[in-house]
């Protein structure tokens, strides 16, 4: 009988695997709780209007049934190592002989009950389309307040962190805000809408060169956003952010980028970190005892080095090398090399026109209009499907004729 | 100081009078509960995956502004008339000299509960996702289903009510469900799903000509339908439709066309029918005893005739002639002369490349492909603006590519 892999988790990581187990000697099953893959390098800009999630989301069946594997939606409960079995929300057990953890992770709150009551965050297309539903009711808001400081409040965006996801969001919601005060709230002028990023180091962008990270800090700025470096956010209640240093600052919305954690059932793992949930795997990504239980993409943890970074093309290679080792095992043929990341370089857009890259291997630090526009490319190149493809030119065309954003919906519940 | 209109509604007829209003000797304030106009006549796509909701939705302020109209986000709760004034949820009350009510319908279910809490409708942009959702779900879920007589129900699709939108649904449905059966699901051909029009009247599409009704019946059931004639629903607890006469129907998908009544505030006004909730006017649309408050759109009702039509040409012409009775009444000039509806004709799309259209005025009775090129040359001229537009081509070029819906994505929440 053929051997069963299962693969949890539809995201690039989960993906990759599935895909390169395509004609392998054994059935493949992907689970996932949503029937779509996200391409999650752009989920930001569906929380600022520029993109609407159908651009960026592909449905799964239509991604595996090519590669001829199976597609289960569900939501994962409960993984029995011993049994070989995982255990879905809906009590359905499916058992396995191999295993691919590709869960990704979940926004880390560090504990903070009052940031995940009144925090918004951007892990998932309806979480991203509620910032955006925020911002744009925010201006509605502000419209109707006959106080200065209420309006004042609603008008002021923070954002808590200030790594790639941080960055790009902030430069977006810059220029989202300058078109909505130009375009549908001109009355707004007098009140200017405060865009206000805390990022806990002393710089944006951490693991970019200092000089990018300068670059994107002085981009900011140029935009008419603030940093606060070296706080943190200490308490929310959806009023005013208190942070571990500085004054208090009155802000209706807070968007939460500063951390994330590995899913809890990767988390639940032996050898996972009890801090961010993360698995310290073998060098062939077998979880320690487990040989036949693979961890990839953002799980995924080594001992003795920096973490691995958790990004798109890291996610991919590592589902791909899961695949190579499974057919290996199956194939009773020894092992591959221990894995190794081939770091391709990473890209962070600043706004319109505007972009840093940084390709260590080739010591490439690069930004600029040119840089934007390799990495308007890449993404277009990566998104799956020529409809979403479309979707995606459409709304950025949109966005760059600056009559408006393309998604300016605000929807309910 | 100039009078103030207040426009309660941000759809046809209220998009229509605000901006006949236009340069008027009065200021104009719309007030919506959603950020958008929105053009219902293709939500029924969105509810089948043929469009996404961003397509049809467009953002009042883009629309409103070039006018010089107020936009106002908020729910109407209450209607002082004697003090001139309504009352928003929030609060807020914004006093008028003259009040266009223009709130639309919301789905009757006719005091059954149990349909309330278990069937799905089609009026907003949620409700209609949310169906598509879950017709997407339920293919999910049979796939899972070890029993035939479990994956049956979860394959049988029922929908309530044959007038205009029961059939473009039911049509489209069909479609949906042929290419999901196609393209995504094979395995599931050997149990067919199963879409069961119930019908209380002896015919679909009441007040067509019995030659339309005979050719939309004969096309769902060519496409594979079923119609109950003659039987209302009477029960439905999620498993089981419970019909006035049949046997039961397990279907766990139920969608509710069957009925719209008056919004709740447009039904407390002097002169509504306790039935529908439809207001019965003055001839110039003035509430009876209030000729300062006009009633336009799917409240609007009239005496000792057949119902208003509650579609969107009504609802233009009603609110155009508002707005002109207003400004007769500020120009201190005689009132209109009564309203009269010049009904264009009515045209109800019978899925892919079939529609059929009656305009009595030139006593056409058409239908087939010439009909349907017809029907989607009106409806793409009638979607405001050009990025709409572009949308919804892409959209009906990806649907009409039989690869799959435009829109496959199962929502949650």
């Amino acid at each position: 009988m053929a051997k069963q892999v299962v693969v949890l988790g539809g995201g690039f990581a989960g993906l990759a695997a599935a895909r390169a187990l395509q004609g392998g000697p054994c059935t493949v099953t992907v689970v996932d709780q949503n029937n779509y893959h996200l391409f999650q390098p752009l989920l930001y800009q569906v929380a600022t209007g520029e993109l609407q999630a159908e651009a960026i989301a592909a449905p799964l069946r239509r991604l595996l049934a090519p590669a001829g594997v199976d597609f289960r939606l569900g939501r994962a409960a409960g993984i029995d190592l011993s049994a070989r079995a995982v255990q879905l929300a809906c009590g359905t057990v499916i058992p396995y002989d191999y295993l691919v953890v590709a869960l990704g992770s979940v926004t880390n709150f560090f504990g903070h009950a009052d940031l995940a009551l009144h925090a918004f965050d951007l892990k998932g297309v309806e979480l991203a389309e509620r910032t955006r539903s925020r911002i744009l009711y925010a201006f509605e808001r502000a419209m109707a307040c006959p106080a200065a400081a209420d309006r004042s409040a609603w008008l002021t965006f923070a954002v808590a962190g200030g790594g790639a996801t941080g960055v790009e969001f902030v430069t977006a919601l810059l220029a989202l805000v300058r078109t909505l005060l130009r375009r549908r709230y001109p009355e707004l002028q007098a009140t200017p809408p405060r865009v206000v990023l805390i990022q806990g180091g002393p710089a944006v962008l951490p693991g970019f060169a200092p000089s990018l990270q300068a670059a994107a800090a002085a981009k900011i700025r140029s935009l008419g956003g603030e940093i606060l470096f070296g706080t943190h956010v200490a308490a929310y209640d959806g009023l005013t952010v208190q942070c571990t240093s500085g004054a208090p600052l009155p802000a209706r919305t807070l968007v939460w980028t500063a951390g994330v954690r590995a899913h809890p059932l990767t988390a639940a793992l032996p050898g996972a970190d009890p801090g961010n949930g993360r698995v310290a795997t073998d060098p062939r990504l077998g979880v320690i005892g487990h040989p036949e239980v693979f961890v990839v993409g953002d799980g995924l943890n080594r001992r003795d080095h920096p973490p691995w970074p958790q990004v798109a093309p890291f996610a991919m290679q590592s589902g791909r090398y899961a695949a190579r080792a499974i057919r290996a095992a199956i194939g009773q043929t020894p092992p591959p090399p221990p894995f190794v990341y081939r770091d391709p370089g990473s890209m962070v857009v600043l706004g319109r026109l505007d972009a840093v890259c940084q390709i260590d291997r080739w010591h490439v630090r690069w930004r600029g209009r040119s840089a934007w526009f390799a990495w308007i490319g890449l993404h277009l190149y990566r998104i799956m499907g020529m409809h979403n493809r479309l979707l995606t030119l459409i709304d950025w065309g949109v966005d760059s004729g600056n009559r408006g954003n393309a998604v300016e919906i605000i929807r309910r519940g």
